[in-house]
């Protein structure tokens, strides 16, 4: 019995406004399942999809990562177009390539970029009411890329993480901001963050606390006393989903996805 | 009695997917009612709103402009966030100005610009898939450009128009394009219309016509016989609602809007 199995990496982009989230879960419609769906309808056989990370429900995705093994060797161009074609508008593969079996999105993945966009205008535009949230015109955006800095490094950021659901109890909670970096756009501000990992609703968590020092509400100080406490208890507000995009897994040089 | 009224002029954008157009019709839902419903709520009378123009199901726009009188006098600010709290998140209420009650929205109008968008790229991402036509990678676009000199300048456009429903028949279809702008960005392609009027899918005829011309199935020169013709069958395919965007509409000096 030959027991190869190829395994292939995906890039793909959603729209997350419909979803439940990127995993399966009882209750609503997950893009995973979505992918997997259409997996099941081009190879006949039940294929496991297996993501860089979860996205939560309304969060988007430019550049998710994911993995699956299959017995027959594919045609890219072909899988691509016929997933593309199985799967909703809001969902689209972009990339894929033949991986080694040792390649897993999730545990090999060494970096992620993660963006979120602001505006501070006082009207939204329709066209970014799903993809950005609106802060009040006079926050301190200054203060609040001053407040960034602390972030920076390594830090226990067990108060900026929420309880996730069952089975996915990071023990660890320590990780490594690299960078994060405000850029301003025509109608929003977006605040790209690039760290080794993320826990749980950390970067809605972290850009609520943000937000809530450039409101006034809290000073830049206690971001330190928060982290230290490692309780979520201590942190700020989270930040809505539908702000966050997830720009790319890293799982070598940072100048390839 | 005093009869005197007021008239505002606004500046609306918004996502035209869920909408039957701009106009008040039976069976869909018009930008036009939900802003007079918007309008009822706050001023508690039937006010009618009049729009530049009408745009059809799921055409959008940066900046419609609409003008409708009241008895009394309004807040603008206090009016603009009444509206916006009221009307859904896909409409947005811009600016608001108090003007001559000789203005109006439709007879005053001096020119008018549209966008048109389009992707070359083999996948559409997800973010755009509601406001961009996805054409073949491989179409012309050097030859699409040069095509679209030949719609500049004042012509009968009537094999460009399709006969609207009841009540707007044109009895004139003598039209003047200033300017046709190509412009490229990161996923797509921006083609900008500039000219004193658009007939009844004006604009997504040329963009059809130029689509085909660039996929090989139209020559250049046909254009001029299309034009001479005056007759809509013999123009090419009518591109997409989803692609186009109602930009701005001039009253006066072309910088204010």
């Amino acid at each position: 019995m030959d027991n190869k199995k190829f395994t292939y990496k995906i890039l793909i982009s959603y729209d997350g406004t419909q979803y439940g989230g990127w995993q399966v879960q009882p209750n609503s419609v997950s893009i995973q399942e979505k992918i997997e769906e259409a997996l099941f309808q081009i190879t006949q056989s039940n294929i496991k999809v297996i993501g860089s990370g979860r996205t939560d429900a309304g969060v988007h995705a430019n550049g998710q990562v994911a993995h699956f093994q299959v017995k027959t060797l594919l045609s890219i161009d072909k899988t691509i177009f016929s997933l593309n074609s199985l799967l909703p508008e809001d969902i689209r593969v972009l990339k894929m390539d033949l991986v080694p079996s040792t390649f897993h999105a999730r545990f090999s993945a060494k970096s992620k970029k993660y963006s979120y966009y602001i505006s501070t205008k006082p009207v939204l535009i329709p066209f970014y009411r799903q993809y950005t949230t609106l802060v009040p015109t006079d926050i301190d955006i200054p203060l609040m890329k001053e407040a960034a800095k602390s972030f920076l490094g390594t830090h226990d950021f067990k108060s900026f993480a929420n309880q996730a659901s069952k089975g996915s109890a990071s023990v660890d909670s320590i990780r490594t901001i690299y960078s994060i970096d405000f850029m301003e756009e025509e109608e929003r501000i977006k605040i790209i963050f690039h760290g080794n990992g993320f826990l749980y609703k950390m970067v809605r968590n972290i850009v609520g606390t943000l937000i809530d020092i450039g409101k006034g509400k809290m000073s830049i100080h206690q971001i330190k006393q928060i982290l230290e406490a490692k309780d979520r208890r201590f942190a700020g507000s989270v930040a809505p989903a539908k702000g966050l995009f997830l720009e790319n897994v890293y799982y070598g040089d940072i100048n390839e996805s």
